[in-house]
């Protein structure tokens, strides 16, 4: 099996190895005749001007959840599957929950300046607030590793939905949900009804010194309420991973501010080690002639 | 039921409200007449020199799990009862899972420095290999913790017991336990043959990089060979919770050494919220003649 992968340099460098591990039946190339290929590996930055010459390969496989990019082209003609990644939820809810233990243990009041601080205990997990905004696939995977660890869990969901072992707030109680909330964790989509969500009118409900985790999307928070918040000492901690534009511009102000820690979109990486096997099951699908996974519909564009 | 609360400022501070708050129906009090008293609560520091003239006190409870001060002294004749937390595991058990995820996660690679490092992924959790030592009930409940976040998860025991979803390595295979464990927990008691054992040979066995955790006991590791190792680069991260002697000295070394962070005996602290429980029990035990719970045999010493 010939498989062209059309990707910028830095995303094949990272992920050959991975690839040709996953599937060692497979010749991963970065050009030749197009005529040759049987399916093609594709990342946005590798794109095709004409992929019509592209006669024989019968998938093209994206390498991200996204596909914007190629399903505008036209002379797309191939079968085009999205990645839809195991290992994307489960690196989400240990992002989140790595952050909530720091958070919730207060591991950075131990400064090493000589001064031993046994009095001051954090609680048990137990008597700790944890609110999700957000309860679909993403914040049960990340509610279903805090469970275990015993915190006090709300949710928060426009849906109105229930999730076993989660105090589930509705669509109009999202108030109640942020008074609870000693560690906020944000997985809410970028809709009309999301964006500035967090403005400093609903920052202000919070408890003093929350502390905020947005591994959602970047647009639900009001970044100059939430310094004002964090400055006046209102909120303890945010731990930013979306952010409206990305990468986050060097000289912007978030990354000096105090109480803020900025990740670089990390939170919801697709990773080689279980996309990879991914691709491999799916080239093996096109090319035995089984029913490809994750198929994108060219109309609904995912 | 009237109770002497023996104990420094600090603790009765700290426990008047949720001792009070467990057992209402209990008096207690800083001072008074020895014979007017029903029971003792102690805390080392808050010593009597001669309790003979407590003839009423039907139980002497310790706050705290030690009891080698008060033990020594001749005059106690009252039964005594150590402290038993059922809070203690599970703050065992945070505190080092805590601190697995930031290691495991590399939370101190984002500095705030307007670099966005967006390409190197740490591993999902099911890659990165763990190993406790020390595998009872502390490690139990740490183990516990960690399987479900999704842990490859080590253990070393010397008696070689098993435990279920673990890899348990036995009495002569260290090194192979050491050798897996990209984040050492430590949990080891302090026994002649524990001591030092974590010293320059036995710390040359981790895997390049490797963070250590020890929350057991101090004596455990040749703080000098940590920091050589540390120093230069074999280590990644040492975590220190426990020392040969406490509070650590302002002026030790440790507290500006490179990749050491050091907290304050926190991981096995006793919680008064679920102490306070313990002591209402213990003491409404005593008074209505039913079996102390967690009584001290006075020949062993606990």
């Amino acid at each position: 099996m010939k498989v062209l992968f059309a990707a910028p340099d830095d995303i094949r460098a990272e992920w050959h190895a991975p690839l040709t591990a996953a599937c060692p039946e497979m010749e991963l190339l970065e050009e030749g005749d197009p005529a040759q290929f049987d399916a093609i590996i594709y990342s946005a930055g590798g794109e095709i001007e004409d992929l019509s010459p592209y006669v024989n390969a019968r998938l093209v496989q994206s390498l991200w959840a996204g596909v914007e990019r190629i399903i505008s082209n036209p002379t797309l003609t191939q079968p085009l599957a999205r990645m839809v990644d195991p290992g994307l939820a489960q690196g989400m809810a240990e992002f989140c929950t790595g952050w909530t233990m720091r958070a919730h243990l207060q591991m950075d009041r131990y400064r090493q300046d000589g001064v031993w601080r046994s009095t001051e205990m954090p609680p048990l997990a137990s008597s700790r607030a944890v609110t999700i905004l957000g309860m679909g696939a993403l914040g049960q995977a990340v509610a279903a590793m805090l469970k275990p660890i015993g915190f006090d869990l709300n949710g928060y969901s426009a849906s109105g939905r229930a999730v076993e072992g989660v105090r589930m707030f509705g669509r109009d109680e999202l108030a109640q949900a942020l008074a609870r909330a000693e560690i906020l964790i944000c997985l809410l989509p970028d809709t009309p009804e999301t964006r500035d969500l967090l403005d400093a009118e609903h920052l202000a409900m919070l408890p003093q010194g929350a502390w905020i985790i947005n591994a959602g999307r970047g647009t639900l928070i009001d970044e100059v309420a939430l310094c004002e918040a964090l400055a006046r000492g209102h909120l303890g901690h945010a731990v930013l991973d979306v952010f409206r534009a990305e990468p986050l511009d060097p000289a912007d102000p978030l990354w000096a501010a105090p109480g803020v820690t900025v990740t670089p979109h990390i939170a919801a990486a697709t990773r080689s080690e279980s996309a990879a096997a991914v691709v491999a099951e799916n080239l093996r699908r096109a090319m035995s002639g089984r029913p490809i996974l994750h198929l994108v519909d060219r109309e609904k564009g995912y």
